[in-house]
C-alpha cells in the first residue's frame, strides 16, 4: 500500500462530501455524525422501515451497526441493505457485541450472509464470534485472548484473509494492532492510543468513518479502509497527546473527534504505521 | 423589532423556567437537552404514546423534530400535538430531512396540517418541501441552490411570508442567511458561523431553545423565534472565537453549548445583526 | 461509616471491571457509558427484549432508567430484571420523572414490587411519588418543596430509612444534601455542586455509576451506594474548580466526565464530606 493511497482515499472524502446513510446505536450516535462530518462526509440517521429506503437511495453508503438492536431496526437494516445491495453502495457491518447474545451474532451473520456488505469493521471477538469460530466475549469489548499480538499477527492475518475470502468483504479488526484485509493482502496498523479504548464508540465512530471513505471510494474499499484506520489511529495519537493532568476520558472523547476534523492526508500519510504482513 | 424585546424574551425565559416537552430524534437529544437548560429551560424527553399526554400537560411548550422518525414516535407526536393544541401549548416543529424520503415531508405536513404549530424552524430546503414548493435535497443539509443569500433575499423573505400566512406559524428559516417571518414581518439575522454546519444538532439545539423561548414568551412568538435565532447566530461567533489551532468540532460543539449557557440579554442586544426586510 | 471503606468500594470496581447491563434513556446514555467506563467498569447497553437475557447474564449487575420509557423497553426491563433476580445481581432503580406521568410512576413502581431491586437512586419528588407520598413534580427535576435541607434532615432520613424498610433496597437520595440509607442506617452527603443540576443526565450518570460499584461490591450494597454517591459529589467540586469564565454547562459536562475517570480512592476519602444521622 503506498502512503499516497491513503492520503488520496482522504481527499477524496473532502472533496466529494458523501452522503451516508447510518443505522447505528443509541448510545454513541452523536459522536458517529460529528464524527461523519469531521472526517468530510454529510451523515444522515435514519432506521424506520418506512423511512430507510427513500434514505438510502439518495446516499453513498450505508453503516449498519447493531450495538443497540430491536426488533424494529433490524427490520430497517434489512431494507436499508437489500437497496444499498441493488444500487452497489458500499456497506459497512460493525458486529458490536456479536457473541455476547444470540440475536446479536444471528443479524450480523444474517446480514453478512443475505446481503452485499462491502466491509467489516470490529474487534477480534465480534469478528470471530461472526464467522463462527469463537464463543469467548467480554460483551462489547474484545476478550483478552483474542487480542491481536505480534505473537499471534500472521496467524490473525490468515484468519482475517480467511474471512475476507468467504465473505468478500474487506475485513477491518480493530484493538492495539489493527489488521486490514481483502482476500489476498492484509495490513498491521500500529497507530491508536489505549484511550480509545476508555471512551464509548471509538469503534463505532470509526466504522462510519470507514463507510464516509467507502463512499468516496468505491472502487478502492481496501485503500478505503486502511486510510479510515489508519487515521483513526493517527486521530488517537494526536488526541493523547493533547492530554493534561486534570484531563480524562471527557476531553479524549473531544480531542479526538478534533483530531478526525483537522486530519490531512499529508499528516496521515507521515504517520500511518502500516506494515504489510 | 427594537432589540430590547430580544433582551426581554430572553430574560422571560431565565426568570420563569420553563418545562419544555421534546420529542426529538436520538442523534442530537442529549445536546438538545443541554442547549434548554443552558438558555434557561427545563427539558423533558418523552415519544411514547402512552407517556406524552401527561408530559405536555405539565409542560409550557412542545417541540417536534421529526430527525429520526419511527412509527411508534409518530403516535406520540400525534396525541404530544393533539394535547398541546388544546392546552395552547406553543407548538415548534422541526422539519428535519423533509424532502428526504416521503415518510418525513408526509408526516412533518401532517403535523403542520391537523395541529397548532406555532413557530417551523428548518432550513430553506425543509421548508421549500414542507410548503411542496421543492423537491431537491441534500439530506437534512441544505441544498446550495436553495441556500438564502444576498440576491434573493427579498424573494426569500416573501416565500417565508406567504408559508407563515397560509399556516399561521412564524417562520424561521436558518442558513448563513436566516429568516423569521409571520405574515405581516420579515426580518433577516446576519450572525452565526460556518462552523454550526460543522457539528450535528446545530438546527435541532436552536429548535429546543426556540420551544423553550416560545414558551417563556406565549403571547410574542415573533420576538420569540427572533431572540432565539439571534440568540443562537451570537453564540455560534462566540463559539468560533475561541476555537485553537488544534480545535475542531468537538471543541466547537462544546463552546456553543458554553456560550448558550453564558449568554446575557444585554451582549444579545448588542451583537443581535437584525435587519428588517 | 469508615472512609477506608469508601475506598475500598472504588478500588474494587477499577480492579475488576464489572460488566454492567444499562436500560437507559436515549438522552444521556453516552455519558452514562462514559461515566462506567471512567469509574472502571464496563457498560453495555441493551434493550430489547430479545437480547436483554443473554446480556444481563454476562454481566455483574443491571441498571434500569425509565427516563424515555417506551411499550418494548419495559418488556425489556421486565425480562432482564427477572434474569438478574434470578441470578442474584445487584439492580439500581432511576425512577426518572416518577410523579410526572402515571407511566412512570406505574411503571417504577411495578419494577420495584416485582423484581429484586437493590438500590433506588432518585430525587426527593421521584423518590415520594415512588413511595406513595407525594403528587407535586417539576418534571425531572425535584420540586423545590421536596428538596432535602438542614430543617427536614432528620425526617428526610427517616423517610428514606423507611422507604429502605419496606423495600429492602438501598435508597439513595440525591441533591443539595444527598441521603443514603438502608432500613437501619442513613447518611448525609455534602458534596456536589449547583453546576450538576445544569447539565443533563448528572444523576442518570451517578445510578450508573452506583450500578458499577454495585456489581463490583455485591456484598456490601450500603457501601457501595455511598462511595457512588459522594465520589460523584467530589468529581462535581473538582469539575466546578476547573470553570473558567467563559466556560458553562458545555465544559462542565466534559469535566465531570474527567473527574469521574481520574478520581483515586485517597482523593475520595479525604473529601467525602459524609454524616451519620
Amino acid at each position: 500500500m503506498k502512503a499516497m493511497a491513503l492520503k488520496e482515499a482522504l481527499d477524496q472524502v473532502r472533496a466529494t462530501t458523501p452522503l451516508l446513510h447510518c443505522i447505528t446505536n443509541y448510545v454513541t450516535v452523536n459522536d458517529c455524525a460529528n464524527a461523519v462530518l469531521g472526517c468530510g462526509g454529510s451523515p444522515i440517521m435514519s432506521d424506520e422501515v418506512l423511512d430507510v429506503e427513500d434514505i438510502t437511495t439518495i446516499c453513498g453508503g450505508l453503516v449498519l451497526n447493531i450495538g443497540t438492536l430491536n426488533a424494529n431496526t433490524i427490520q430497517g437494516m434489512r431494507k436499508a441493505a437489500s437497496r444499498a445491495t441493488e444500487l452497489g453502495h458500499p456497506i459497512v457491518l460493525d458486529p458490536v457485541g456479536a457473541g455476547a447474545s444470540a440475536l446479536r451474532t444471528e443479524t450480523a451473520s444474517e446480514l453478512l450472509d443475505e446481503y452485499g456488505v462491502s466491509i467489516i469493521r470490529g474487534n477480534m471477538s465480534e469478528v470471530k464470534a461472526l464467522a463462527g469460530a469463537s464463543s469467548s466475549t467480554r460483551g462489547v469489548d474484545v476478550d483478552p485472548s483474542d487480542a491481536v499480538s505480534d505473537e499471534n499477527l500472521v496467524a490473525s492475518a490468515q484468519f482475517a484473509k480467511g474471512v475476507a475470502a468467504r465473505t468478500g468483504a474487506v475485513v477491518a479488526i480493530t484493538g492495539v494492532i489493527d489488521i486490514v484485509a481483502d482476500a489476498a493482502h492484509a495490513f498491521a496498523i500500529r497507530n491508536g492510543s489505549p484511550l480509545m479504548g476508555k471512551i464509548t464508540g471509538a469503534g463505532c465512530m470509526l466504522s462510519c468513518i470507514t463507510g464516509a471513505y467507502a463512499a468516496a471510494n468505491p472502487g478502492s474499499l481496501l485503500e478505503a479502509a486502511l486510510a479510515a484506520v489508519a487515521g483513526m489511529g493517527v486521530c488517537g495519537q494526536i488526541a493523547a497527546a493533547r492530554m493534561e493532568p486534570a484531563d480524562g476520558n471527557g476531553s479524549f472523547r473531544t480531542y479526538l473527534l478534533d483530531a478526525i476534523y483537522n486530519l490531512q492526508g499529508d499528516v496521515l500519510e507521515q504517520r500511518a504505521a502500516l506494515d504489510k504482513i
